[in-house]
């Protein structure tokens, strides 16, 4: 008897850890270069280096007057210093001369300090005596209001990196740094296929035994949230021969490809005997210590993964969010020093029971109470959708706890 | 003199309440009706209530048989149950028969209750004696292991609500009530200006006193992420003839105009001036008491907003996330019910001075010390985008407030 018949025929249960472990069986997907405007959202492919200083010169932030520094030392309300203007700096061009001692030039908010000057007295602080001259009742220090070369950005500075997300800061350094066009990781292509006798088209009218297939549109929804695009392959009825060959469909245009339902026994033999019919197949994961989502299936086929997950709606988001996602987000190159996630700590509002030996997840509700957040279950059967509508998040109840009281401080994933 | 004049010489600095209060001034964006896939993301423009039980009939939640409750009732490990085994339901059809007393029929997780069952015995507390017999080692209560018909949702029940975001569980449901083509708010289009005689487009290199244009990345950036398409009408001078032509045009073609750049004195004159000769128009707000982003101008041209924020990269980037991105989202249809923001309270790792009377918006990075957040400043000037780059989010600090300590509780804003 194979490995294949031995883990068919019973599970041997893994935990969370030991799933996300098989990513790196896998290849990252390759580059693919796009406009600047494109790239957001995205993930870098390569690693972004400085090409020039920036500024590129020192730079007023205040509108005022280009100083030499030591010209205001000692200058105060009662005791003003007087500088002759000799000028003004137009924006965006080379100051046309420099400022000697005793001296100060008209600068604006971004203007560029001329040859002398090393400080910006801020027009607040200053009064006109004539066209030629002013009083200043402040001094600066050296480098106050202004923005040195090279303050923000240093040229040769590596400031972003491979696998890093170009979120709006980023395509705004980007677009600092000139580039117009940006190295980033095409988007893993998921293909859906949703299976199940009972499972009609959203379009049909469901007949008696018969429920709508609304797995083929949360998968799609979660995998493009995830970063990935989606493929639907529709729904395929309780048949070996007809699952293999969507499979490999699907398996041919895709970088991973995902079975829902099948959560029967018999159903979930099928996937199993699909997968396995695949070429240079592996099954390298057959129950999950995870609730809901145990009778979850990790195989591969050459070098894409091949995913059995629950056909229950709300066992399938979250087998998505905390197995999946993981891999899609591998697969599409992001860097794990970038993965964000801030959870949101809660106090419980009521007892959970939990099974110790499995990671249990629980859907909570958060309520605003005095500026906590108090976390509501949703408690439910696992295929009830209408507990994941009215969720904001998931509590993780880890396997050795044997469950957690009223008050206890949770932290809640927001999905 | 009239408002213009007034408001045009100097700040009348209101509060970040009182901008937001404008919001209702201005028209929601108009429906249109999308194929669900493509309505993920959006907001929904009606509410959508069921036209049918979910499921439509009471279904198994577990491989096993189908009983009649009372027929189990007293079986134990020691003294076991008897029952006739009468046939087995297929998925996704009715039933052929029923069950009677002492019956019991074979279903898999999903079939549809027979006629006379109001109960599912798990397979692994049963043992096959023959093919027509079962022993059952337990007793199941009436409704265990089933979900009842409408249990999930019931016909009649308003279930999603207008200006509710479609996330996947939405889009779910939205599969389970069979909701093919889905009415949702139009993206709300927001045309995006960049001023300043020193800014040059980013496929320029930037000569002495010249630097790269990066609003107009970062904002059209923002603008997606908050729900909106973004237009962008390039660089226009400090020339307030043109400033004017151009905002004519990106109001004709858009819901909201954003002006960036002009944070010097002359060149806001020039803002608010091309914003005063659009048709109809109002000066809404001159001056914001937050930090960054105090010269901020709002300005309306009959129902639509006219921006003016700073030029300096990371104030803009505050001034949209604070009250630019919330006149988006309302445009844009979203019910203030369902904004969900959820801070993540950390603890500040340095001291934070702060000038009272005004909001204070610190960038911060987050640090995970032994599963706390440590929130640790990202001090700089406030054109720096590196700052930005580097930040997680936002401590907000409120107007009376003089600073914060280390080791103040602060809710950290994720941007």
């Amino acid at each position: 008897m194979g490995v294949w018949e031995a883990m068919k025929n019973f599970f041997k249960v893994v935990d969370i850890d030991t799933v996300l472990a098989h990513r790196t069986v896998f290849p990252v997907v390759d580059v693919e270069r796009l406009p600047l405007a494109s790239a957001v959202g995205r993930l870098l492919a390569e690693d972004v280096t400085a090409d020039l200083d920036i500024p590129g010169f020192a730079r007023s932030t205040m509108d005022g007057y280009a100083v030499p520094a030591t010209a205001t030392f000692g200058a105060t309300e009662s005791n003003p210093g007087y500088l002759n203007v000799v000028g003004s700096v137009a924006m965006g061009e080379s100051p046309g001369s420099g400022v000697g001692p005793g001296e100060a030039v008209r600068i604006a908010t971004g203007g560029m300090l001329p040859p002398g000057a090393d400080a910006v007295m801020m027009i607040e602080h200053t009064e006109a005596i004539d066209d030629h001259t002013i009083e200043v009742y402040k001094s600066v220090a050296p480098g106050q209001h202004v923005v040195a070369q090279g303050e923000d950005i240093a040229r040769g500075e590596t400031l972003l990196f491979r696998g890093q997300p170009i979120r709006p800061p980023e395509a705004g350094l980007l677009a600092a740094l000139g580039c117009e066009v940006v190295p980033v990781f095409r988007k893993p292509r998921i293909g859906i296929i949703s299976t199940g006798d009972e499972v009609v088209p959203i379009e049909a009218t469901p007949g008696p035994g018969q429920i709508r297939d609304v797995n083929s549109t949360t998968l799609a929804a979660m995998t493009i949230a995830a970063g990935g695009e989606s493929k639907a392959y529709g729904i395929v009825q309780d048949n070996a021969d007809v699952l293999e060959k969507t499979c490999a469909q699907a398996l041919a245009e895709n970088d991973m490809v995902l079975v829902s339902g099948g959560s029967s026994v018999g159903m979930r033999d099928f996937t199993i005997e699909a997968f396995e019919a695949q070429p240079d197949a592996e099954l390298m994961v057959h129950g999950v210590s995870i609730s809901p989502g145990k009778p979850t299936i990790l195989a591969r086929s050459g070098s894409k993964p091949l995913w059995g997950i629950p056909g229950h709606v709300t066992s399938a988001m979250v087998v998505f969010k905390i197995l999946v996602q993981p891999f899609i987000t591998y697969l599409g190159g992001l860097d794990d020093r970038f993965r964000r996630v801030f959870a949101v700590p809660c106090r419980l509002a009521r007892n959970l029971p939990s099974a110790q030996g499995r990671v249990d997840f629980v859907r909570v509700r958060l309520v605003n109470r005095d500026g906590e957040f108090l976390a509501e279950p949703l408690l439910g059967k696992s295929g009830l959708i209408h507990t994941m509508v009215k969720a904001d998040g998931l509590v993780r109840i880890e396997a050795p706890v044997e469950g957690l009281d009223k008050g206890d401080l949770v932290a809640v994933e927001i999905i």
